[in-house]
């Protein structure tokens, strides 16, 4: 998707009028349509231009949000469900206009259930609220993207981030939600049971839908004890091929290894001075054990075998909780840091997913790209999923560099697909990937279309994503 | 879904005749329709009568499943997909007529790929075949139904089994499928990239949708390497509720059990009898610890302080292979333990799931109604999923009996959804919990047939399962 290619879709001019009226009327000081909030609500950390939705309702409830959608589908209008705003592939935009549902307002903790390990919450609470909210009770919820992001945008993405090579995705803690469909209907998609064979798991078609299927407004999660033992460690290596290689054979093992993270030594050099660390500047694979006290000495020494076979070098294990925050911050941080070194610039950040084996290949030759082209494009990866992520720099007034950019990031994403991988692996198809996801599926996109069909027969749920028109 | 109310659905005669002269002229011996076999491909481990198929096929390729499907829906004949027949709830039978896909000659294991930890499968191959050809190169799958069902048969019903509170069930470890449409087209769900947010989730659409949308024809699947240190222990306990309450404090401090699996008394007494055991005649749990030595020692240790808490008695650890495989068959054998007990009579087998604080109350009431109404009905579970069987002894020819074991039965399910939990865990819906499926899902129900309709306009596919007429 080139910046360009952005067009705007057909505007349903008389029933976005109706709408915007009925809205105001209905919702008060809960519905704004001042160009200020409602480009708030279309920009996307992204270089994808805005498309501004023609109002922004808050709901405080599942209810108000069925009220919402039936009036809008009433009159056939775009509704586009809005959590903290923070999608990389333009997931707010809207092209046709229609109304941005904000659900930051639907942000309460309705139930934690320890003893059944899952809880309960409105969409618009933020990973991090939750994590502080649970931290008491010994219990947390893995998944985390890099942003704070609302945990029904996450769902709706099928997000995942550094936990996933032990705890799965959004894919795997989501037990159920409830969600507004395109007629207004409200849907629980399962009951509270951790596991279930009865019938088609809604509750995984609308996880990862992007808002096209249904608008989730609650959801119930699973949650992990906070384990007994955390070690986190850094090891550096000469090649991305021997820190792939010592990942590899450290999954294999069996390890249990919470995270493991790989930095280029672009990404360590920047993260050195944003979060002012005193890295070497080479490749990095950063670590994290869950278990029990002998249980995680024993995975970090299996580790350090399997890293000094592959030339691992400078090993150093942080135990305390503050080193420990302390380096999951600064990765955490990494976009911030990576930004901060491009002054004015913006980023092309895309990501991709291969098998574990074919991912040295894909970021060594993703590496080589980058700089033949003479561009500025650190990586980072959630190596144990096989996932890695290239930020490249790019001066959004530049066409030339844009072009560039576009090039080497839609090679990256070519040559993913051809090592039997997919276009992104937690990032989502919002519109910048609407093409690549079409050559992944072949005539699986035509199934994935009929549902879409079924479900929203007038494309009111947002719309533009996913799907060529 | 009394035995009495499994209806016949209308027959298509003129296209059924028209499709056994063509498949007969295409596949000679690779198609058949003598009673016997026919008989065979209805019959159900269940007390549910045999729908007899018109004819059985035997295809060789995903293209040859391909050519079946395609004349079976030029003529609008129903197909259904066979693998080894083990379903519980009539996933088989063929109310309508129409030709049987047996799937057990696609047994060819394509290609494992170690250092991505996945395998290739064709759908026949059973997990016991897959694991023997695994155990060599120190990796294995672990979802362990039972039965030695069919790969495809486990995707298709969302199996699990007693690894699957470590390890996940069918819906976590299937990676991709490629899977026959009712229009005869071929698709693959997705790339081996073990996480994507690319699009729909159309694996996990066809995961546990019991052949009604597509018939799987080829499985890859996520491996585990087989862990440095296994044990296997045996914990006796006074109360069913004792026992729960031991896996839930051992489920939140996050000992990682790879099994933890409760039979009651009448269970163990058949299983003693069978097996050729000596063991308490009391509610046992069954557990496996997977880890490292330390870690599994360590594990162990801790849930011995556990189980103390709440009388846990008669402790064993079993670490020689010997020692566990003895236990774990006599564990999978339990269904024929229990058999070999009551004679001529066959079973109802049914499964619940309940979030796992509910576990205690659910079973304990199970027990109670079993006893109250007469009847006798061993009870096993997978306690750390909140998911439990009872097999309750009836004899066919008795309807006073059959009558009895339906209500107490119906009433298990309906006392699993009262409590927020699911009417089946693993067994699946097919044509025996139809009824409490629609009760379950609610609304949920009509946006699954609304897939159904979009993929499969003339319903050809298993009708007759998962839906009512």
């Amino acid at each position: 998707m080139a910046r360009d290619d952005l067009k705007d879709m057909e505007r349903n001019e008389a029933g976005i009028t109706a709408v915007l009226g009925i809205l105001k009327q209905r919702f008060g000081e809960k519905f704004k349509t001042s160009v200020s909030l409602r480009q708030q609500h279309s920009h996307t950390t992204t270089y994808l231009r805005s498309q501004l939705p023609d109002g922004v309702v808050w709901p405080q409830t599942t209810r108000e949000v069925s009220e919402i959608v039936k009036v809008c589908a009433q009159h056939k209008v775009p509704v586009i469900p809005f959590g903290t705003g923070t999608s990389l592939e333009g997931g707010v935009n809207a092209p046709a206009g229609g109304i941005s549902i904000d659900l930051q307002e639907m942000n309460a903790i309705l139930s934690v259930n320890a003893e059944d390990l899952d809880v309960r919450v409105e969409a618009g609470v933020t990973r991090e609220t939750l994590n502080q909210y649970l931290r008491d009770q010994g219990l947390f919820f893995p998944v985390d993207p890099g942003a704070n992001a609302s945990l029904g945008g996450m769902a709706s993405t099928r997000a995942s981030g550094t936990n996933a090579v032990r705890y799965g995705t959004m894919r795997d803690n989501v037990i159920s939600v409830t969600a507004v469909m395109a007629d207004g209907r409200i849907i629980k998609t399962a009951n509270r049971a951790r596991k279930s064979s009865s019938g088609y798991d809604l509750t995984r078609i609308l996880v990862g839908s992007e808002g096209t299927l249904g608008i989730i407004t609650e959801l119930t999660l699973r949650l992990f004890g906070i384990p007994e033992a955390i070690a986190a460690g850094l090891c550096f290596f000469s090649t991305v091929e021997d820190a792939c290689n010592a990942t590899i054979l450290a999954m294999q093992s069996g390890l249990g290894m919470a995270r493991i993270e790989l930095m280029d030594a672009d990404a360590v050099a920047s993260v050195n001075k944003y979060s002012n660390l005193d890295l070497p500047v080479k490749i990095l694979l950063l670590l994290e054990f869950h278990g029990s006290h002998e249980g995680v000495k024993e995975q970090q020494a299996a580790f350090g075998e399997i890293a000094e076979e592959f030339g691992g070098s400078n090993f150093q294990w942080a135990e305390k909780t503050e080193d420990r925050t302390r380096l999951w911050a600064a990765r955490h941080n990494a976009y911030w840091a990576l930004k901060a070194d491009v002054g004015d610039k913006d980023f092309l950040t895309t990501d991709v997913c291969v098998p574990i084996s074919r991912l040295a290949e894909c970021v060594t030759l993703a590496q080589k790209d980058i700089k033949d082209a003479g561009l500025y494009g650190p990586i980072v990866g959630h190596v144990g999923d096989g996932n890695f992520h290239a930020a490249i720099a790019v001066d959004p007034e530049d066409q030339d560099e844009i072009a560039k950019v576009e090039t080497v990031a839609n090679k990256m994403v070519e040559r993913a697909l051809e090592m039997d991988g997919t276009c992104t692996g937690e990032h989502g198809i919002g519109q910048g990937k609407i093409g690549f996801s079409a050559i992944e599926h072949g005539d699986g996109i035509d199934f994935m279309r009929a549902i879409k069909l079924a479900w929203d027969p007038d494309t009111i749920m947002n719309p533009g994503k996913l799907f060529s028109q």
